[in-house]
């Protein structure tokens, strides 16, 4: 899993049915000191995240785990919303 | 998933049976704000996306979803076209 | 599967269903030299490791069959705590 | 899926009892515009391609679909030799 | 699948029970021409494969395939020995 920063939604009226409707974020990924890293990418979203808060997503098949029953053709949810996270580099 | 533009397309007489009657199109990656980034590549197409226009696209298993039913071995299908994209990096 | 060393824990109250009770480890990839690599990720824990061990986790699917039973929303799990590494390069 | 071109073949005697009798072409990724770019990699093969020719291949859990009946333990498939591609970027 | 040569062994007594009685191999990426590229890894291992030799490894969930029956939660899976390989860019 990743650690992201919500920056955005899109929307999409022509798209696969199965994709009917989920929410789209926009996610940055970030380092865990909370620094931007890699490229933005497309989220669904199980937790109802807003713009600026912290998450952290799934790639691949467990991204439709989340989002049962049915067979979501997405790769990549956003499955919690960060309270904190504890970094110590000895 | 991921943001890209149909950029454009392949044609291939001799393939996996599992293949026949898709459409190919050639994509290449953008960011959200709609830059160019990262290596294009080829994908299937579940909803009639032409040339210029921006869509997004699934990766793995997940790409399979939305050519069902059947097993068709793509790795990569455009699953919706975008009609808005909304960024704000704070 | 990688190499990592635990560097820091992540807390989420507002997760996946699928992902409670899990344990969430932030984790730094490291060469067989143990030398830090690429990008620190967010994995859950089949294993107990705490801070500082070196341990190795798996990606996508695989990392759900060490959380059985049940469809766990991950794509990184620690499967195991390294006891040595022997490398000799030729 | 993934434009590339056929540059050699590989030949293992001690190998999987599922890849028996499987093809295996070293082939180098390309661009749209058809310059080398990135890993050359080992593919399966579901087409009969030869060297020198244009191909395209898919990843992961799908480029066993191709192989089917069986579960061949491969992540990487040549599925179809390319007739052409066109790209026009605006 | 990826070329790879055997430079080391890992060992672990605390680990995921599903990978018990698994052979831990690390395993430096090669290119065609058996130059060292990228990030090694941690493999299991179908073959038997020892330090130095030339192996290709499989990713994903085709990495289980290859040690059945159970699902094993490996993500890697060196499944063939080298015996040669043959590469001509033109």
């Amino acid at each position: 899993m990743y650690l992201g920063r919500v920056v955005g939604r899109l929307w999409a009226t022509i798209k696969n049915e199965n994709l009917t409707g989920q929410r789209f974020l926009v996610v940055q990924p970030v380092t865990p000191e909370l620094q931007d890293r890699g490229r933005p990418l497309v989220c669904t979203d199980a937790t109802g995240a807003g713009a600026g808060e912290l998450i952290y997503w799934v790639r691949a098949r467990e991204a439709s785990y989340a989002l049962l029953p049915g067979e979501v053709p997405t790769d990549s949810t956003v499955v919690g919303i960060v309270d904190s996270v504890h970094v110590k580099r000895s």
